[in-house]
């Protein structure tokens, strides 16, 4: 007998992940056909012509082929390249094709600590960071470490990024949904964490912890101090951690908003009794590495016995991908001033940065300019989460699915990362190419008219 | 208030993997303090001295700086790398640093289904073969596909790789243990497998799937085809899946073995109503590219339904890291007779292979030389499991700690494996350089009389 659908465990058949679901199947397929398909649904950078920084290029190759140091002719790669190359090759012990520790290689931990220390000035531990396959995997392990059973809840955003809802629902435990609020964009309120948490403990459910996505996904929305200050607060009254996802924390754009991390606040604060796990990739930001699948995760206030048990959990897949650490390495130790390769490594991140800052808003701006849009401003992050007027009776994946039929541009529905009941969304990246993005946000403007009206016309059928 | 460890799942808490558990990590702490440790606790060529095979390598690098390949003097890659570096970022469509397909590259699964064509003499289907994180992370999704709740039962053997107990820990199902025959060189019996089943039923465990190694982890047995066609038969009659691990494919050593495959066995009987899932790495065989983390595992008889509920599983982490996917191309597309690096790669190729036919005979030679200690044949995999006469109330984990503390050689105790009630053994690799791997043999060997001596003198206090 072979193994039947109907066997396969309830949490296995009802996890989603819509940013890879039906429409962006339907994509694939139309794109097999022959149709050039633009791909909005997923944050990936270099699918959408980002060209990669070639510091972490060029040191990649010499850590992959070390014969090439003594075979390329004088002058091919900077000095500082090489060299980072020869301590990578040094530090790692073994070169790149070893398994590292199951935390991974300690000298990228150290240059974790460091930038962790540069970035907010405060201590951090090398052996309280992990290094994971991209933040996807860390997430999952300290949802592990937090989820027991049925009645162990995870308070998440709405809208969120799907990740939080499919793992949580795999490892069996509740979602505990709270509601951002976006008439005043996207804004993180107390009342609506309390109120979710009254609603969960009348559900005879334990609130263990929050995600908090910052800057946000869907929502682009940037978290200032006071905010990230009141959701530490809340959690140390309810007893909760903290899961900071803070993998977009380059991506800020608008003037005044900075970045403030957890760690940083919860170090101002001298908070002890809330346990914090914060992650980082190396797929998004400036880098948009996302094939190489590298990232971090920090605890903090994680008591030794526990951590023991996260080591433990990173064994039994070994480790994380040796190359994927050496981008992590990169990431946090770019070259400094007065290094040969800092001239064109400014050049190439102000670049990318720049063209981000002006997609973000061109393209709140475009779906704004349509009627039957609300776009809020895309403060950070790399997405629009614009709120859509549909006729009665369209769900918004229809409207997605219509949108990929007729104009070719593939992005996810709302109902994909959790809305207000009666609302409907949908999410698209800001990335396509800055010699682009304006055609296809009035491509999305005017197919959003013209079905609008011909949905309308049809009565909705 | 902080996570506690008794608030993690049982689950989490009681997963064990000895590979890297309580004895590595007192190796690692060895280490610091300044001793010279040799690892054989975990099968990890390049961190003991095997050199990664240049093909691999040179594709890496030039796919990692592809302007390399505009930059470097003619001549300075044979012309076949260059064209396979130029084919894997033109099939890639965007490069290493993109996300790929939740499945993999499609045609790095076209080269996977054409690799098991030539193999196997049989058909493959790219849509059915999914591209993995190493195998371990391969063998965790079949699992979690087969396993719904605590009483499924996977039938593993004994000894096993602690990855298959661990990941059925995790998923809370059981864990059906069978015996191999350690007497007739840990031959696989259908009593033993009927044994167990008939224990699991008694106790109202449905078993749902077998697990087989093959070669043997940690007993080095190479099963052959009437042996396979046995288990077939078996799970046949049983309604089981097959999990077939079979990343020592390539490491096979005794004239006259050789490997046969359960998709060839499967195909040949036209079995139709089993469903098998098999594993293949790039870090075992000759590659022993461990750090890169590839691999990929291939579908056979399972419906379109399920393979859609796994897609979703493993979009939910995205994809597999790009550069294990390349390797898993270079692994399965290696240089042909005829071109310009089929000579080096032939010569690299066989000096491994012919080092590690090498190493398997000194290494259970040697071990059976020292009294007390019996090792059957290491005919294929990267492994020995001995056996050792322990004097009374002296556990296996003791010895492996002592033998570390007085010589630095780590291995395994068998209990982290499994190991018939009343037996001690413990796993070493046969991977130490070949010109050191008869001195590590020895002092174990010595060890071994000594320490027992001792114990005996001490009456085992």
């Amino acid at each position: 007998m072979t193994v039947r659908l109907e066997d396969l465990s309830s949490v296995v058949r009802e996890a989603q992940y819509a940013v890879r679901g039906p429409i962006v199947a339907r994509a694939q397929e139309l794109e097999r056909q022959g149709r050039e398909i633009v791909y909005c649904n997923i944050g990936n950078p270099q699918a959408l012509q980002q060209r990669p920084l070639s510091w972490v290029r060029q040191v990649l190759a010499l850590a992959e082929y070390p014969e090439l140091l003594e075979r390329m002719p004088a002058g091919t790669f900077p000095d500082d390249v090489v060299a980072t190359a020869r301590l990578v090759l040094r530090q790692s012990g073994h070169g790149l094709g070893a398994y590292t520790d199951s935390k991974g290689m300690r000298f990228v931990r150290e240059a974790v600590a460091d930038f962790i220390r540069r970035r907010d000035g405060i201590a951090a531990d090398p052996e309280a960071i992990y290094l994971t396959d991209g933040a996807s995997k860390g997430v999952q392990t300290a949802l592990r470490i937090l989820v027991a059973g049925a009645r162990d809840g995870i308070l998440t955003p709405v809208p969120q990024y799907p990740l939080y809802s499919a793992s949580i629902a795999l490892l069996g435990g509740a979602q505990v949904p709270y509601q951002l609020d976006e008439g005043s964009g996207w804004r993180l309120s107390r009342e609506a964490l309390e109120r979710a948490c009254e609603g969960a403990s009348a559900g005879g459910v334990r609130v263990r912890a929050i995600v908090v996505i910052n800057p946000g996904n869907p929502t682009g929305a940037v978290l200032d101090e006071k905010n990230v200050e009141m959701v530490l607060g809340f959690a140390r009254e309810h007893h909760l951690s903290v899961l900071a996802d803070e993998v977009y924390q380059e991506n800020v754009y608008r003037p005044g908003d900075r970045f403030v991390s957890f760690a940083s606040a919860l170090e101002r604060r001298g908070i002890r009794d809330v346990s914090l796990f914060s992650f980082h990739s190396v797929s998004k930001g400036i880098l948009g590495e996302c094939g190489h699948r590298g990232g971090y995760f920090e605890c903090r206030n994680v008591p030794e016995d526990v951590l023991e048990e996260i080591t433990k959990l990173q064994s039994i897949s070994l480790c994380a991908n040796s190359v994927g650490q050496v981008v992590t390495y990169l990431l946090v130790r770019p070259p400094r001033p007065g290094d040969p390769s800092f001239a064109l490594h400014e050049k190439e991140r102000s670049g990318i940065l720049d063209d981000l800052r002006r997609k973000a808003a061109i393209v709140a701006d475009g779906l704004n300019a349509a009627n039957g849009i609300t776009c809020q401003l895309v403060a950070g992050a790399m997405y629009a989460f614009p709120r859509i007027t549909l006729p009665p009776g369209v769900t918004d994946s229809a409207y997605c699915l219509a949108l990929l039929e007729e104009t070719g541009i593939c992005v996810v529905p709302g109902s994909g990362f959790g809305q207000a009941p009666g609302t409907a969304h949908f999410r698209t990246t800001i990335l396509p190419p800055i010699d682009r993005i304006g055609a296809v946000v009035k491509k999305i403007a005017e197919f959003h008219v013209s079905f609008c009206r011909k949905m309308t016309a049809d009565g909705g059928r």
